[in-house]
């Protein structure tokens, strides 16, 4: 088991409050509320890890980054006012594609999830239909940086 | 206070199971849920009662009918697993806006909610900003059928 | 691939509208968006074809389905105004948990996604916390009825 | 028209970023989202304002601040990636009730939405059903450090 100390180093961290309007009838996160919260990082990381904002790229011609697989396993509840540590890591990175690997921790460092996300990015191609393209230089860069140890991503040189 | 009977000749009527998602810690409808249930009456209302669906809406020039202001009186709380009954009625018609009065009602047409709306109707103008419109003919002429009682929207003739 | 046909005849079949909530600035459905459709799916089955709501399985001691696992592939975009046929059958069921397979189709039973999910029966054992429990009787008589032809679960006899 | 010089006195300020999850297909904010960040707003005033957060308040006999009234108008559309400053201010404060001004601008101070609530203190009575209670003596001293200079609300002396 990955500890958030190993993650600290190369990975993208940003915590979050548990708020009410996450949690339901049973006083816990409401799952899919758990899937923004996974968008809203991975968005985070887009403009601040990246330097290519949402807004910035659905500007650019229509380019954006949907998510075309995602795994996620929930280990523990959360509860309304927890903070969870959240923490992206790139553990592929293809032509067009990604791999991310996200975690969720309470305050312990315990983990609330552990989610696989396989973004490709588009753009909008002939008859505005978005189509692959590849990953833009400047963000290809960007992504190596949060490799994973375990990944078989080469740096630039 | 109108009841049920009276609103349901002219009024355009849909129920709505109180689902898991729409409740909060508390077990109630989490009350931003309710503007989710109220957009997707006006949503079924524009296609079904209007016969202009959104999804035509958006491709025709961008029209849409935001809402610019909306006030709310929430009565009593509503459970998982309620059916809730949802009747909009027009309460006044401009030449580019609408008031709708929407109601929420439980088994017994014991008033959830009560709200007032207003809607603009917008098309893309030049430069791609949406600017006010005529409400479109065909339009205009279902809306006086759903026109409340003590109204003073006269229909056409 | 399996098509809508063999599904049709075990499956729990839910058509869905895509609404304006659902979607996003690219103006079709966000991914998260998705995993509610796919919850109240679930809910509806659970109610209509398990003869258990979510409303009494919270009323009787803190009983609930929680999501442990789930697993989505996004195969297509949908678009506003696009009716979703949900599908949902069983392809594991043990002591305590059941795995779900779930199919969002299109018009031309395209697949827009399909989803595995892994529910765990849960109630409220001592000190208040969701512990597992034995599937209830009645339910798991029900279940079984979904079960997917190219699963192992043997039928009540 | 207020400014955001005069709110900054004594109004509770929180910004908050625009985010893909809140636009719709026009690419502008979708209504409802606006009440879900009013009520994040709400949230954060109690626990960082009012030393009481929404979690300790569930936990302390069921209470609550449910939203009895809420009055909205949208003056002009927010698109992903703005920065919104929300302020909240207290216009009146009564035994069980209190009324909040709120109001969001954009990035040259521009109004997005001013919105007025009425909130209820409530704790659960006999037969646990919610019922007013008088706001807790902490709380409305911390209340009144956030009055708007046009109410009447009298400060602790």
């Amino acid at each position: 088991m990955r500890t958030g100390a190993d993650v600290a180093q190369h990975a993208f961290v940003k915590p979050l409050l548990v708020r009410f309007k996450h949690c339901d009838p049973a006083g816990i996160v409401f799952y899919p509320r758990y899937f923004e919260m996974i968008n809203d990082l991975v968005e985070d990381w887009c403009a601040e890890g990246l330097g290519l904002s949402f807004g910035e790229m659905h500007l650019r011609e229509g380019m954006g980054v949907p998510t075309a697989n995602i795994e996620c396993r929930f280990s523990a509840p959360s509860f309304l006012g927890d903070t969870l540590v959240r923490s992206l890591e790139v553990t592929r990175l293809g032509r067009s594609s990604m791999t991310l690997r996200i975690r969720f921790a309470g305050a312990n460092d315990e983990t609330r999830l552990q989610a696989t996300l396989v973004l490709v990015w588009v753009a909008k191609g002939e008859g505005g239909r978005p189509a692959p393209i590849a990953v833009p230089a400047a963000q290809r860069e960007a992504i190596v940086r949060f490799a994973a140890p375990d990944s078989d991503i080469e740096g630039v040189s």
